[in-house]
């Protein structure tokens, strides 16, 4: 069947799926859950299928780490979905009420986007985490994910149609795409699909923004910066930088490029050279860093640049403006964050950065659905529309307006026959 | 001065602008809304010779009445500001507080999207709504209006520019693009503009929307429906469908398809017909309509049709779901009414039909920006994601996460020594 097909077949789906209660989907996600552990055998065999191909092709020992799906793995997916049926169903919820006239109510109130297309790396647990986002959500998905997960996933979505099925949701509401030649079908698919997710390397994100008229939510780059002010703590500079730049190297909220003001960088900077250096880490910085500690030369390549490695560029500024100023231009409107035991720094920092997410004395590693307590996340978005920052439920929802009358035309009202109350109303949509 | 360089202006800007109080940008706007009366003279003159200009052009009867921005308009504009001073500032709203863990405090806060590009019709009271909302919003705006209104757009972007500099808002916040060959470079600098409005044909909105890589809102069709169920007064669906047709033909909220259910049609339609005859509007109809009333056969263009004309095409369906089923496959997801006196069908359909309005029992006409009470409006998006239907303040803004913390880093959480706490705080952001 032609991917067309598909993306039609979910999108009548998806009608059904807006209208399920949240009692119903929470029935299917229960469903889901009880589906994994009852394979959980076949999901594993199919695994060892996966790692077994993937090993004999000499795939990376970090991506073979991401790739195995074992008991314990399927165990934190179902944790997730038991969280996830505990969070409120983000439908149906009246966002705003208004009373135009007597008889003549006007709701706002969110309802699912509708389809979405989700591309994303080589985890297995990414299926199950997307997908039940997008059914409690009550979003239809076409989901394609890395082809070294390929038998994994293929059970995964297996587990996930037929547990669906049973708990009543309508079938096709989520398919599987195998191929990339899928992939770049769908992105044409503008009639049918609502919104397309990427997850993965700048080069493929940048790809699928530049590909497709459809509306794509999530970044391209990480470039995320630690400013430390001249009026500082030293030892939480040195601690949070640390932990922004090594806790995690390879993510998008890691820390790339290090800002210090120049009444700070002759006290800090060796300080934290010399931590760094045990952690191995690379550094780079403009001329003025260069005279405070021994490192090689940054080039402007290195402000553009997202190391996702043990490297970090650093540049010695005259003033809060000049950070905020190389942040705005160098950024990529990730995460950005301001070391200062000054308030009245930190609330202009927070104003001028124009970022996803901007803090105040911690790590830019904080940037993350899961430690934001909104559950699951579908992606980081560096957009300036729609959603911001780690996406969860909330940014698959939108919204329609619902007008309940009672007879009445536009003419009375252009007559001035009758006038409009425009009256708050607090009260919820129910009908 | 080229558009790159007019773009980077505003950008750099729209920085400082979005940091501006709710009281230094309603200063602007009383300053704009003084100057306007001040220099009512140059303004009229001005569009005198515009006017002048499009009827030697031979420009239609009714754009030139769009055109004319005379003492009265003016006034209507500045009534338009003064009601915009009184709204809430939508920026700096507080939408999430979530206690992440002791001092360590998260909160979304609403700020302005950032540059925002407007291409709009002949109508110079349109500069200054848009221009008046983007500042409430604190966007920076890059404005292309119609050619026949150069001299007035010309001379109301001056009073605009010399106002808001004078109430302390940055310089090159706003500026006027004045020929198509900008347009066509402001839609390649996704560098510096955020969003693009465009309001106009349906053939030039697609164009937009095919033709950069910034997100675009708006919409390109309005083929809004009626559907008049079996269980209805007829009364109420006369009145309702003829609003909804000939209140005002042109605009994208006017009906283009009447749904009849077969047990409504042969009671109905004849005198429907009756009273649309008087008004002269043309109906075509599926074949059993035929059978009803006299009227040319409807083609499946007809169902795809924005005619924003006297002509309206009817079709007879045998149930509701056979009617959510013709909207949702040939709408355009702007604007949908039934007419019913049954509430269970009602909600049915408001839940089923995916627009961004749906209505029961009233005219597809209400969906619009001041009847909503909204205030002003930019436009109506038909839009799956940030913002749908008429798009008010609200949609002029996004929101970034704001961390405030005290030294934390997430390996101290990564390994188990704290956990979050994720408590909700009824708490708004200040610094």
């Amino acid at each position: 069947m032609g991917i067309n097909e598909f993306a039609r077949q979910v999108k009548d789906a998806s009608i059904t799926l807006a209208a399920m209660s949240a009692e119903q989907k929470n029935k299917a996600l229960q469903e889901i859950a009880v589906a994994l552990v009852e394979r959980q055998g076949e999901i594993i065999e199919a695994n060892q299928v996966d790692l077994a191909r993937s090993e004999k092709e000499n795939l990376a020992e970090p991506l073979l780490k991401r790739l195995k799906f074992d008991a314990d793995k399927i165990a934190d997916v179902v944790e997730g979905i038991n969280s996830l049926i505990g969070l409120g169903d983000p439908v149906g919820k009246t966002l705003a009420a208004t009373e135009l006239d007597e008889d003549l109510e006007l709701y706002r109130v969110t309802c699912p986007i509708g389809v979405i297309g989700v591309i994303f790396e080589s985890r297995p647990d990414a299926l199950v985490q997307i997908s039940t986002l997008c059914l409690k959500s009550g979003n239809g998905v076409l989901l394609k994910g890395g082809s070294e997960a390929m038998e994994t996933n293929r059970i995964l979505a297996d587990v996930i149609i037929r547990a669906t099925e049973k708990a009543g949701a309508p079938a096709n509401w989520i398919k599987l795409m195998e191929t990339r030649a899928q992939v770049s079908e769908m992105l044409k698919l503008d009639e049918y699909i609502d919104l397309i997710i990427p997850r993965g390397s700048n080069e493929f994100v940048r790809y699928i923004m530049d590909n497709s008229r459809i509306p794509v939510m999530g970044h391209a780059d990480g470039i995320c910066h630690c400013y430390v002010d001249e009026e500082f703590d030293s030892g939480m500079a040195v601690k949070i930088v640390v932990d922004s730049k090594t806790q995690y190297v390879a993510v998008c909220n890691a820390v790339e490029t290090l800002l210090v003001h120049a009444g700070a960088a002759e006290s800090y900077l060796p300080v934290l050279k010399e931590v760094l250096d045990a952690k191995q880490v690379q550094m780079v910085g403009c001329p003025r860093t260069q005279q405070i500690i021994p490192v090689s030369a940054a080039s402007e390549e290195d402000w553009k640049a997202e190391y996702l490695d043990y490297q970090l560029a650093v540049r010695v500024v005259d003033s809060l403006d000049q950070a905020i100023d190389h942040i705005n231009c160098y950024g990529s409107g990730h995460t950005d964050s301001i070391i200062t035991t000054n308030r009245d720094k930190a609330a202009k920092f927070v104003s001028l950065v124009d970022s996803g997410n901007v803090f105040w004395n911690c790590s830019t590693r904080f940037s993350d659905g899961f430690r934001y307590g909104l559950g699951a996340e579908v992606g980081i978005s560096t957009n300036k529309v729609h959603a911001r920052g780690p996406v969860g439920l909330d940014g698959l929802v939108i919204y329609k307006y619902i007008l309940l009358g009672n007879g009445q035309t536009v003419a009375e009202y252009a007559g001035r026959e009758k006038t409009f109350k425009h009256g708050k109303m607090d009260k919820n949509y129910s009908m």
